[in-house]
């Protein structure tokens, strides 16, 4: 193992992990070294070149914390999120599909009853979110965990709020819901907008030398769980986004486009008196079983 | 740019840097998203898997600091460094291999004079080291800029202790000198030893899983800049070390190990009595015309 060479590291890093226990790991790792062998040889890169790659790397590194997930977003713009998503939500067509994950969701939401205003606080025009999570048969899901998760009307989460020292964070516009005995949820929330993805930081600079624009069509994220039926981690697009043809991170699916359709002042559809006008959203949610009991 | 999928998720990236007028950097991050994808295919990359490496790479980014580099050790550990230090030094044979930079190098190292002991408090057995730097045709090359850097009889760099609040950091073990009009350099130094790179981090946990071992045989680290030359960076290793075959960052070039002669007791080169054993080493290096006066 000297003298190692442009044409013989790959081997000699393969060989090292000979003694690899973990078979799936070292299929992974045998993988990942020939085709960062192969970028590098492709590119001819340069030292230069590689020292900028590490300093990327750290600046990643140094802004991601428990709020922000720069290595998701680099993922995301990349095309590796939807392409991993792809990959492991093969499913009958009749299912809803799944979308990227994104980096802003929490494990903790706060949770809530079907009705209630899960905005709690975050600003935009209002907006009732209906719908049913039903099986392939149409068959309602009852007691499926909603987990609901969009930005303001700034285009921001929660989650990205700066604090004052001491002030304590806030979820808004973020829920756990269940569905009732007919499959059905309903909740009241704000106007989903489009936004661009934080972009302060490696990967805008990145966005920027490539000349992309960091936004994504206007959604509504969910993540939904029922026993024996796959997780769906998916979003709903907003009908007439201009963003739709370019989302930063390649996830929209022509099936998850839906109308948020505008109300003059009146009558909501639980009831409320509204002053302003408002909008609504229906949309069904079709599960997959999970695999055992197919 | 709807309805993207496993397929066609590359051409979907690839199309969407269209606008970047940086030639190389459209070049490399084309090849970059090519052979990522390429990978995540290859091994079919579950959600799990791509979350995992989510937060190993995370972790990378959190333990490095100013004077820790993981993503530095992660490519050395995976032949990254090798390979890119290959293809960007090609020479003359006759000249002196270069070899992996390392993550321990410091901009600001203290500058001696030739004779002096850079050691300043590094613990390990007393070495006298001294060379000189040439050109291809034997010529000396005075005024050639060294700087030098090692870890202790315990393997740890300076840059590696655990300083006390408030308390100084101290460059040992490290510095910048000149070759004088003759070419020559000798300093006072300690012993190399062999060591283990940090590993208790991420990139520890990743050679744990994969069966490696952190070692790197014993080595003197030189960066070499003089007017008209190629900087040359490479290691001199220490003939006889157990790890010389296993480098854990496949940095071992024949051609750069040198003895480390031991002396009983006496009178060293530079004159000093010793009250104990010492080692000596000798090593030249011939550096490479800079292409512009080739």
């Amino acid at each position: 193992m000297q003298n190692i060479n442009e044409d013989t590291i790959t081997q000699a890093v393969l060989a090292s992990m000979a003694g690899c226990r973990d078979e799936r790991l070292r299929r992974i790792m045998t993988s990942l070294v020939q085709y960062l062998h192969l970028f590098a040889r492709d590119v001819e890169l340069t030292e230069d070149e590689w020292f900028k790659a590490i300093q990327f790397l750290t600046d990643v590194g140094h802004i991601t914390d428990d709020k922000r997930q720069e290595f998701i977003l680099l993922s995301d713009t990349l095309g590796l999120s939807t392409l991993v998503t792809s990959q492991n939500n093969k499913k009958p067509p009749a299912c809803t599909e799944a979308t990227v994950f994104g980096p802003f969701f929490v494990e903790d939401a706060p949770e809530y009853d079907c009705g209630d205003d899960i905005a709690n606080g975050a600003q935009g025009e209002t907006c009732f979110v209906q719908g049913r999570v039903v099986g392939l048969d149409g068959s309602p899901i009852a007691g499926a965990l909603l987990d609901v998760w969009q930005s303001d009307e700034d285009g921001f989460y929660d989650v990205q709020a700066q604090l004052q020292p001491g002030e304590a964070p806030q979820y808004r516009a973020r829920a756990k819901l269940r569905s009732g005995p007919d499959g059905r949820f309903h909740f009241r929330s704000i106007l989903a907008e489009a936004y661009p993805i934080p972009h302060d930081g490696p990967v805008g600079r990145m966005l920027a030398a490539t000349g992309r624009h960091p936004w994504r069509p206007a959604h509504l994220h969910f993540m939904i769980q029922a026993p024996r039926y796959e997780t769906l981690i998916t979003h709903v697009f907003r009908n007439g986004d201009k963003y739709l043809d370019s989302d930063v991170v390649f996830g929209v699916r022509s099936t998850l486009i839906a109308d948020w359709n505008r109300h003059e002042a009146g009558i909501a559809p639980d009831g409320t008196r509204m002053e302003r006008p408002f909008y609504t959203l229906d949309y069904d949610f079709i599960l997959n079983p999970a695999a055992a009991t197919q």
